[in-house]
């Protein structure tokens, strides 16, 4: 099976063991590709983390790629079928699929958005406006010195992109079937859910802190925060950890304490959503302490050029009518978006991210290297490759 | 102030450190009083414990009184006002109490029925009947070694009491108020719920196992197992650990587990709990699997002269009359009940059990003295002392 350009380069960062935030040389690697196409390249190390910079031409439109070298851990490597840092074509389903930790969150992204980069370059030496890619080795930790650090060093030097396109996966069954314009914001809690602890056989002195957290769950689940919005699902509440007694039998626990997250769109805003939370417990009568802690905005392109772009780049090449969606976990867009760049996110199908033998369909990985392409075209040529 | 045998026995008592299993000389101490009376002494250790059976007489009736000279740690000692082992009178709101880990629980009560018994002997040489004393060092642990291994040793040499009369503290709010005559059984369940684990922000493709452990805890508060029996209160449902999450912010979790204790009265089998607790499990469509341990049956003395002795001198002294009940904790005498031995706790009154500055009335301990000669005297000679 001969492989594209796309997909060798896939392999090659698959076989880099980049787990976050090391980016182990991947943006090394890119870095000799795109040097000796004229593309201006800057390293920023900051923290720990590795990001590239690269840019090709001047002024505006500034279209950015944005993408990650960094992968999650593999958890134990016995479960994997396969060595998970292999970067081998199996078949599955009859289908080639790219197999390896990071093949779909997001080397292969990654591979399709600098092989477009790069044909369209070389094909158009002189093309009006600026191209770009920024990748960073932490985007799947706390994003400290990735991301949101290059960006500030781009707004310090005027460099605004106008369009932004990130290669994660953001399909949903078919290729082709969803573009991400936007994400809900994210927020946790820290609840302690206050009983009044005492003997087991002793229940009438005591009052079971679990059965109060259980009745502020039900609650919360009663009383949802909202109901969704034109552009964004419902805000959600979800307990991601809960914790409550000494370990003993004969003990009815004094306290609970809960974890919670909340991702919200915008309708809300981080004291609103804290100001039902606390009326939950108020009305239900609830002796508890809260802390919240807002972790990131929701953010939205809700139309523009860059969306008709890649709309239009997705039907011709995949013959599937994208919806626009903003369900799903937060991305690096967050950091753009707040510039003004449109910014939104489309990828391959995956439903294997961080987890075992996680996979990209070959097939898929080949048109998105097209479907960039003609978003290239479109938006710094304003020549769409027209569709036959 | 002169303080009586009662309170100096008590003290002496006090003064050892001797934190559960250990006795650490106590029942030496107490066999130096006892063997002088002619008390025939068996220490019999088993597994690090160290239990002490003394009787005096032979044949029947058999009073046993039941005790126990280990006490729970005292936790930092610096919360304590006096140093927890120090023994010493102290007042409160104008009364003298006995001060330290174990004065109720229940170096108080042993010294009270050790003095009543040698008392007794002292002025009834040749009595009828048997009078004998258990005390174990293994009551606050697992009991293992402690009184059912010496009840059995009993059982194998026909040893059976007609009477157990166990000092424990039973008293409510008033010296008197209330004679233990039976205790819920003790059962304990492991349940983990299951959910289906996802991201935080993708909830449409999880269920969060928190959620389902939930709606469980309130299908079974919605649905309590029995509303109590003449004699007893109802069968308890406590949660006393709950833990979910894998300490992630953004995970949903996949599975929820609970310990969970019964406390069941004699309406009551621990299958019939079981199948409670599965049908509500099942009636909510709730995914989980459950392992049920059965840790203690209930038991019961309804009537017989031990209840009227006790009742009628407590009334005598204390010119309070006793409800009798079977809430609170479980104790030794679920093992000495099944032998057919009427068995009954009666002791001072304490809400300090197991906390910080724990102590006991003087008063309380004098009177506990004078009420348990009583019963001595009306089980054993038949002749009570007439309330005048």
């Amino acid at each position: 099976m001969e492989l594209s350009r796309t997909v060798e380069l896939a392999q090659k960062l698959i076989r880099i063991e980049s787990v976050t935030p090391d980016d182990n040389g991947c943006q090394d690697l890119i870095k000799e590709i795109l040097k000796p196409l004229g593309f201006t390249c800057y390293t920023i190390e900051e923290k720990g983390v590795t990001n590239l910079l690269a840019t090709h031409g001047r002024g505006s439109p500034f279209l950015l790629f944005l993408g990650h070298t960094d992968v999650v851990p593999t958890g134990d490597a016995a479960e994997w079928d396969h060595p998970p840092f292999c970067g081998e074509i199996f078949d599955y389903d009859g289908e080639p699929y790219l197999y390896g930790r990071g093949s779909s969150d997001m080397k292969g992204g990654d591979a399709a958005m600098i092989t477009a980069m790069c044909e369209y370059v070389k094909q158009n030496q002189s093309h009006i406006g600026t191209i770009g890619l920024l990748l960073t080795s932490n985007e799947e930790g706390d994003a400290v010195g990735g991301t949101p650090y290059v960006i500030d060093y781009m707004k310090q030097r005027h460099m605004i992109p106008t369009y932004c396109l990130i290669g994660e996966c953001s399909c949903d069954k078919l290729f082709g079937d969803s573009i991400k314009n936007g994400r809900r914001g994210d927020m946790n809690a820290t609840i302690t859910v206050h009983g009044i602890q005492g003997h087991a056989a002793l229940e009438q002195h005591a009052k079971n802190a679990v059965f109060e957290a259980s009745r502020f769950i039900q609650g919360m689940q009663d009383n949802p925060i909202d109901n969704g919005t034109p552009f964004f699902p419902p805000t959600s509440f979800q307990v991601s950890n809960i914790k409550a007694g000494t370990g003993a039998d004969n003990v009815i626990p004094g306290s609970c304490t809960l974890r919670c997250n909340f991702r919200w769109n915008d309708s809300q805003t981080p004291s609103l959503i804290e100001k039902h939370v606390r009326g939950v417990a108020e009305e239900l009568k609830i002796d508890c302490e809260m802390e919240f802690r807002e972790e990131g905005k929701p953010f939205l392109t809700k139309d523009g050029e860059l969306i008709d772009a890649l709309y239009n780049s997705i039907r011709a090449v995949t013959k599937v009518t994208p919806d626009l969606g903003t369900s799903g976990g937060t991305s690096d867009g967050r950091f753009v978006r707040p510039l003004g760049t449109q910014t939104v996110e489309f990828g391959p199908v995956s439903d294997l991210i961080h987890k075992v033998n996680e996979r990209v369909s070959v097939k898929q990985l080949d048109m998105l290297h097209e479907i960039y392409l003609r978003v290239i075209y479109q938006l710094l040529t304003h020549k769409p490759i027209t569709e036959e």
